[in-house]
């Protein structure tokens, strides 16, 4: 894997795989699948979402960027929808009507947008999709109650679905969100530990719980909407698990390099609040002089009275030294391994390239993001 | 309704029914149907909550009462275990066989504490069931997660479950989540206002949403377990409903007249806090000298440094406020009002009173409690 001049990071080894993404005509570009996602899952999203009680529809509204806080429509900007468009594909890989799985997708993202919610107030996030966070305008309360509901939104929508895969796809969510809750309770863990009391072990563990368990899930999920085995099921939620370690790993290092215009969080957010993401672990864990100079950053913590430039350049010798120990090239090529794994995965659940050409698009577009 | 010298409520009208409780060797007494559920439902609620991550297993264990905060086996008391008897009994009064429903009514207790335990995180409640509140042992973020992870594990109690009632019930329950938590949402906003801001309107469809919706669940999910139709079914939704406003009712005057040592909460902690509960508005709504004296008590914002006696003194200056002000009485009779639609409600599902009685029982039971 190597990185361009602009940022982009590049996967090699199955980019010449046939059903690869980017043919015009194929309808395999990630991008367009991701638009089509929305597309298909909007509705079905708005229409629950317009369930709610009228107090927690406010603040769903809000958090998912349909409307401003005071009530207004907005354009609307509720991420990237790759969760749904990871159910959706993986049903047609296997064979599957996507249309008849829109429902597990819409389940999906509701999920995700819970736990975005309640993550927010527990990491005390003020900034999410360019936006103050729901907690920041709407209070804790209504930020926990609102997750609450999404949660049970989601489930109310499989348990609604006459489809036959339904029940099982909903056992399945559920035992999803223990795991993202595990996984939530091991990062804020880490988090409070000294940058010397953690391993990489620990955080690429807390990375496939908090992350990889719901992508590995919407894929799972597109898979039992198929109809397929329980052998395939299993198969593609390691896919995802895998993919969604790769697509952790680029969002760490697009959180210490990204374009703060694209990341929608300010500049060097996770350094300043000493966030010990994977590339700054694996920077620790090198036995490097940067290393050390790096503890030294983390070991300071943050005093709250220090200015927007002294931060900055806490940051940006913080970004230098995980650069120096190595931390960077590591999370880059650790991504490049998961993304193989991935295939492999995939490969053994649908053999046909051309069928499993749109979920490689969309694992490669969220690893391959520019920032 | 009437209060006996040992503070015992009477809710008159209706204890003279056929299959009234309390015949020796009936089997309908209510202390019987409560133990009779614990012991069916307590072995399912244990397995799931051994499937939990060890993290967060933990603290399940010890908010149901079942742990120590160290870790180390406790005696246990995870509450009355009404919501399981209800949906046990309901299952039995329309015809169903109890023992099919317990996956249900492990269902319904999980979504019970769940909320429970997110609830006491808004509300800052530091004691419930005569321990420290799960969020003052292990943080606001484990408390919160745990709470997320028992909604999941109830919904996937049900997805799993292969009677053909599930599905109609996880929705049911799923539903009944939202109105919690439209529920909690407006007790908290109550709360912020002025105590002459607060309509007693107001104050009884918040209770119904924070108390009756999850109790009405409970007999639908009985009802929807038996195989009732879905008349019946709304029926002793209805049944729950207005016997959990009864309930909230006797709780609100047993949280201010009630012993500590048998609620579990500090003496008066409710009007110290000055907490908007039902006999509280019902007094400040009356236009007597009482109530202008009450309004002024409530008036006050505790400052938090108050000594011990100087709370004590003012929560019992409340008392007396509340009881002058007839806010007791009314609170009673409404209480024994509810009853009656609640019996009404019942009576239209089940007519035959035997088979009505254990409902009748436990719905006795919880506006009788001695205080």
């Amino acid at each position: 894997m190597t990185t361009d001049t602009a940022g982009t990071v590049h996967v090699e080894g199955h980019t010449a795989e046939p059903g690869r993404p980017g043919e015009p005509g194929e309808g395999l570009e990630a991008a367009d699948i991701l638009a089509s996602a929305r597309t298909l899952v909007d509705p079905e999203l708005r229409r629950a979402i317009e369930t709610l009680p009228g107090s927690l529809r406010r603040v769903a509204l809000y958090h998912f960027g349909w409307e401003h806080a005071d009530g207004t429509p907005a354009a609307g900007s509720a991420g990237k929808a790759i969760r749904p468009a990871l159910v959706l594909t993986a049903a047609r890989a296997l064979g599957g009507d996507p249309a008849a799985a829109v429902r597990a997708a819409a389940a999906v993202e509701l999920v995700h947008n819970f736990t975005l919610l309640h993550d927010d107030v527990m990491d005390r996030d003020t900034t999410r999709r360019h936006r103050p966070t729901a907690w920041t305008v709407f209070g804790d309360a209504d930020a926990i109650l609102t997750g609450d509901a999404l949660q049970a939104l989601a489930q109310r929508m499989l348990a609604e679905d006459p489809h036959p895969g339904a029940p099982a796809a909903a056992a399945r969510l559920a035992t999803c969100v223990m795991e993202l809750c595990a996984g939530q309770h091991a990062d804020c863990a880490l988090e409070r530990r000294g940058p010397d009391e953690v391993t990489l072990d620990e955080c690429l563990a807390t990375a496939e719980a908090k992350t990889g368990a719901l992508l590995g899930c919407a894929c799972a999920l597109g898979a039992v909407y198929a109809g397929a085995d329980l052998d395939e099921v299993d198969s593609l939620d390691g896919f995802g698990r895998e993919a969604g370690l790769a697509f952790q790993l680029i969002d760490d290092v697009i959180g210490i390099w990204g374009d703060p215009r694209r990341t929608g969080k300010p500049a060097g957010a996770d350094l300043a609040a000493r966030k010990k993401s994977l590339p700054v672990v694996a920077a620790l864990a090198s036995g490097t002089p940067a290393a050390a100079e790096l503890a030294e950053l983390y070991d300071r913590p943050p005093t709250g009275t220090e200015s927007a430039p002294e931060r900055a350049e806490h940051a940006a010798r913080a970004a230098g030294a995980v650069e120096r120990a190595g931390g960077r090239d590591w999370a880059q090529v650790h991504a490049a391994d998961r993304m193989s794994r991935a295939i492999g995965q995939l490969a053994g659940a649908v053999p046909d390239p051309e069928a499993a050409g749109g979920l490689l698009a969309l694992a490669e577009f969220v690893t391959r993001r520019t920032y």
